[in-house]
């Protein structure tokens, strides 16, 4: 039974609908080391003011680790430390877009980005998302409408690889496309890559912004996947006149990076090389997680259901027979004692066909389990349907 | 010789212009010690997604702290945790403005606010402060003028006590009259109190929060003077109905508090009672330099510098003779030795008649040579200009 999520959890029901780690998955004792050491260094800077970009120690281990898995040429100077994708998404959006802009999202997305992204006066307009990830054609006609009408898209939200919620990861072909419609139109491609770490399957499909280093691409990487979420800690991997650009906030100014103690601690891990062997783990956790979820429900949805394997992330997307609603489905599994979070929570559209099943919060044996409450449940909904 | 300060400091010149703390001074082994606990402990969630409102052991700590020191009577569901009154200003800012709303500030205020106010599409409009704070007469003619042209003030951002960059606090009957303007014309007054801790004549003076909390107070509150900046961390203490409406900011529920880490190690520090003795250590190293560079200053500088006695924080503001600027004086300065942020940094109208200069970076031998530096430059100034 997993404790100390953020989201509490009700007894009997097992919260698929939760996108929470396995807190005995937290690598507390490595962080603790870690801690310990840069504390007891009075060389470390990590109690004193910083930085705009944060600690270089932490941006020169992140641009090492890039280098070996993606061939990306950089060093610490083309990194900023973030204080998480939340508040690297909230920045950019702060720094990037003035108020009437065209914001692009993808359909379904990531509904609590879309809460940060409706803090901002811009109006939203949404892409969808098909089984190889954002569709290019639909987007190209969304460019085209809007210069036709004398408007243009500032930026585009995406979450290409390992996505929330769908799991799919956007196609190679696909990758090179958006980046020449970006590259065309002016857009500037905001990059969620915060599953990247989480690959099950071989290696995670290459960044858009190792894809094409020219094109207008702001990358936002986290450790909040790969060693915890109350860390708030990640970096932003940018083109350099969009980086300059952030990096000018004022308020990065005023006090520095606004992650400074935890990059301090985290910078530690990363030298140690235990954080290779914790993302090891993970992977091979996560795996046998999301195969024993996959198994549960070739075995028992019902016809009409389709879902695809995730390769990587945290989630399993189930699209639902035609006649059923997610929303009205979720009253029914809990109370079969199993909750998803249902498709119109991240569709601009209220599209309710499809549901969010988190694979990493459980052991193999619940999610097993809560694959057959569900399954039972849709059983019951679409008899009653039929 | 101080090290690792953000602002590299400059062989054979003592650096006054720098804000900082004095680095032997940060808690290292406090925040080690706390670090540990709180790690060990697998029921402390500073690893995991947290609430927007940030761990309730800090934020108990905080009300009680509040309860015995201003007589606030609070609670852990009074106050939200920030990372920091950087963030906590940009939060304030983007929230609780509009695109074109006008702003208020202190002049000379505190210069990298106004780089976080700048980043907003809002008019900042200058209140001049004087030898007691803010003018009230010249806050209520801005308010009238603003109301006669059909605008009216947003926000007001200001330092009551023990301000950056004069080290004046607003006095006692003005306080009251503040608060009367902004409920009458409905201004959000936002209260930078980071340096309430650093109180070197008796207790620091009622925050405006405390004085009247039904008025449209945000105060923001931080450890960076009382622990360590590299901390990133704070707190907003706010009339509910603005409280409220900073908890529902999307960046906020996307990843939950920024701070989640080092708010859960500060919490514990705060719990062990060790901070109350570490802000005693800091009042009176504090209070002997800043006794220090006053004597000095008394004894050195020439005819026509004025400075008043700060009551707390970390700043000497000292007005040079009518025909000097201290823009031009700072290269005459530095040459002799010695550095000082000169008044036009923090002010709208480039008014350069003052200085500030730091007294907590250095010991008190340092200071006094400072001191003596600086009376030689603004002497050879006078006779040059005179």
């Amino acid at each position: 039974m997993p404790s100390e999520t953020q989201t509490p959890l009700r007894a009997g029901i097992i919260e698929l609908a939760v996108g929470e780690p396995d807190p005995a998955l937290l690598p507390r004792d490595l962080i603790r080391a870690a801690a310990g050491r840069a504390l007891a260094d009075p060389g470390d800077a990590l109690l004193s003011y910083g930085s705009r970009e944060g600690p270089a120690r932490l941006r020169e281990a992140v641009a090492r680790r890039a280098a070996t898995t993606e061939g990306l040429r950089q060093g610490a100077g083309d990194l900023l430390v973030s204080a998480g994708n939340s508040q690297a998404l909230e920045l950019t959006l702060a720094t990037l877009t003035t108020p009437g802009d065209v914001v692009l999202v993808e359909d379904p997305t990531y509904h609590l980005a879309l809460g940060i992204v409706r803090d901002h006066p811009v109006e939203v307009v949404a892409v969808p998302l098909g089984d190889e990830g954002i569709e290019p054609d639909a987007l190209e006609a969304v460019l085209a409408g809007l210069r036709k009408a004398g408007r243009r898209a500032r930026l585009l939200y995406t979450i290409p690889t390992f996505d929330n919620p769908t799991g799919v990861s956007l196609a190679g072909p696909r990758r090179r496309r958006l980046l020449e419609l970006a590259t065309a139109h002016d857009v500037v491609v905001v990059e969620d890559d915060v599953y990247r770490e989480l690959a099950y399957d071989g290696a995670a499909p290459p960044s858009l912004r190792a894809t094409d280093t020219s094109a207008p691409v702001v990358r936002l990487g986290s450790f909040s996947k790969s060693l915890a979420p109350g860390l708030r800690l990640g970096w932003i991997d940018a083109r350099a006149d969009l980086r300059e650009r952030l990096a000018g906030a004022g308020v990065l100014e005023s006090g520095g990076c606004v992650a400074q103690f935890a990059a301090g601690v985290v910078g530690r891990v990363l030298e140690s090389g235990d954080y290779d062997a914790h993302v090891a783990l993970l992977r091979r956790t996560y795996t046998a997680r999301r195969d024993a979820l996959v198994r549960a429900l070739r075995e028992h949805l019902p016809a009409g259901c389709r879902f695809a394997v995730p390769a990587g992330g945290y989630f399993v997307w189930v699209t639902l027979p035609d006649d059923l609603s997610a929303s009205e489905l979720l009253p029914r599994a809990e109370a079969l004692g199993v909750s998803f979070a249902p498709g119109a929570r991240f569709s601009r559209h209220g599209a309710d066909d499809g549901l969010r099943l988190s694979f990493t919060l459980y052991g193999e044996a619940a999610l097993a389990e809560g694959a057959r409450r569900l399954a039972a449940a849709i059983g019951a909904a679409a008899a009653h349907a039929g």
